[in-house]
C-alpha cells in the first residue's frame, strides 16, 4: 500500500516530533554492514559449490559451472551495489566530482566483466555438455538483466563521463539512470534466486537427498538465496533514502 | 550506475531545455496501458493452466495447484499495483482523502484475499498428494513477501485509517511504508519467476517435450514471466515518478 507521497520528515503544523531524525541511521556503519552481507553471500556461494558441488575447474564439467553463481553474486549484486551506492558516501559531496565519477565507472565496469565471466561459465558447460542454452525463464530473466546493466553502463559512460554531452542530455538521462541503477539490481537478486532454486531442483534428486526433505545443502543455499535478497532490498533503501543523497545535484563541476 | 541525486530536470544556468517536459508521459494512457498488461498477465496465466496444465478443479490434483499461478499472479501483482496507484490518480488530489484511502486499502485487502486463495490452492494440492510444503527458495521467498504483505496492510490500516495514530507516528511511518510498497512489489514479480521456472522443470520433462528443447509452452510461460517483471517495473517507475505524486502530501485532511 504506497502512501500518497514520500517526503521524509513532512508533518503537520501540530506536530512536535522530529520523525525524520528518530529513523537516523549513521550512512558508514550501515555501508559497513552491508559490505560484510554482501562478502557473507560471495563466501556462502563458494562454500555451496566448493562443498556440496565438488568445487572448480575450467574443464567444462558441471565444476566449471559453480563459477556461475559465485561470479554473478559477487559481479552482478555485490559490487554493482558498491558501484551504485559511491554517490551516498558523503566524501564524495565536496570537491571535483571527475574522480568519483571514475570511481563508479570502474566499479561498474569491474561488475560487469565478472558478469560475463560468469555468463561464459554456464555457456562453456552447457555447451561441453550437450545442452541447450537460454531456454529456461532464469536465462532469459538473467540475460535480459545483463543487456540492460550493459546498456546502463555505456549510455553512463557517454552522458557522464565522455566531456561531449550537453547539460540538458545530462539532465534529461539522470533520473532515468537512477531508476534503473536499482531496478536492474532487482532484476538481478530475482535472477539470482531463481538460478538457486533452478540449481537445487537439477542437483537434489537421483543420488541424494531430494530437495523436498531440506537436507544441508538446500537449507543452506535457500538461506544464501534470502540473504541475496535482503543485501538487494537494503542497497536500494540505500539510494532511496533522500538524506543520503548528494546535496548538490547538479553542481558546475558534475559537468566536468 | 546510480547517478548522485535524481531531482528531475534540475539543470545547470546555461540550459535552454525543458528536459523534464520532454518525458511528460500523461498518467492516465500509462496507466490504462499498465492495465491491459496486468489483465494479459492474468489472461495469460488462466491460459497456461486450462491450455498445457489441465485446466482447474477443487479436488486436491494438479487441477488445484493450477490456481496457484493464475491467483498469485491477479492478487499480488496485478491488484495489489493498482491498489499502489490508487494515490497516483490526479482526482485523488483534492477534496477529502479518506474515500480515496479507504479504495486503497480495499484493493489492497481483496489482492491479500487473492494471495491467501492462491496459498490455499498449492497447500491444499500438496497435502493431498503428500508432498512436503516450504521446501523450495521460491516458497521461502514468496511466503515472506506475504508475510510482508500482510504487516504492510495491518500497520498502514492502524497508523492512516484508524483515527488514533498521532502525527508524529504517521510522518515516522510513511516513508517505510511507502518504501516497502514498491519493495513488496518487486519482490512479489521475483517470486512468481522463480515459481514459473520452477513449475516449467516439474511439468516439461517425462511424457512431454523437455524445457530444454523449448515447446510452445515454455515460449507462452517464459514470456508470460518477463510480462509479469515488465508490469512490475513499470508500476514501480510510475510510483517513483516526482511529477505524478500528490503534491500535498500531509495537508489537514490526510488526517483524517
Amino acid at each position: 500500500m504506497a502512501a500518497p507521497s514520500d517526503e521524509e520528515g513532512a508533518v503537520g503544523p501540530r506536530c512536535h516530533h522530529p520523525p525524520a531524525a528518530m529513523l537516523d541511521v549513521p550512512f558508514l556503519p550501515f555501508c559497513a554492514f552491508l559490505g560484510t552481507l554482501g562478502l557473507l553471500c560471495v563466501a556462502m556461494a563458494g562454500t555451496w559449490c566448493q562443498h556440496w558441488r565438488g568445487g572448480f575447474s575450467l574443464d567444462g564439467s558441471s565444476r566449471t559451472f559453480n563459477w556461475h553463481p559465485v561470479l554473478m553474486v559477487a559481479g552482478l549484486v555485490v559490487l554493482y551495489g558498491a558501484a551504485a551506492l559511491v554517490y551516498r558516501v558523503p566524501n564524495t559531496w565536496s570537491g571535483p566530482k571527475l574522480p568519483w565519477k571514475v570511481l563508479h565507472s570502474s566499479l561498474a565496469l569491474g561488475a560487469f566483466v565478472l558478469t560475463v565471466l560468469g555468463l561464459a561459465a554456464v555457456f562453456r558447460f552447457h555447451n561441453s555438455q550437450g545442452t541447450p542454452n537460454m531456454y529456461s525463464l532464469h536465462s532469459w530473466m538473467g540475460l535480459g538483466t545483463v543487456l540492460l546493466f550493459s546498456c546502463q553502463w555505456a549510455a553512463g559512460f557517454g552522458a557522464f563521463l565522455l566531456p561531449w554531452a550537453p547539460a540538458w542530455i545530462r539532465a534529461l538521462y539522470k533520473p532515468i539512470h537512477v531508476f534503473f541503477g536499482s531496478t536492474i539490481l532487482m532484476l538481478s537478486v530475482a535472477s539470482c534466486a531463481s538460478g538457486i532454486n533452478e540449481k537445487l531442483f537439477f542437483s537434489l534428486k537421483n543420488g541424494t537427498t531430494q530437495y523436498k526433505l531440506l537436507p544441508a545443502e538446500a537449507v543452506f543455499a535457500n538461506t544464501l538465496g534470502l540473504l541475496i535478497l535482503v543485501f538487494g532490498v537494503l542497497v536500494v533503501a540505500a539510494l532511496a533514502r533522500p538524506s543520503w543523497k548528494r546535496p548538490d545535484s547538479d553542481s558546475p563541476d558534475s559537468r566536468q
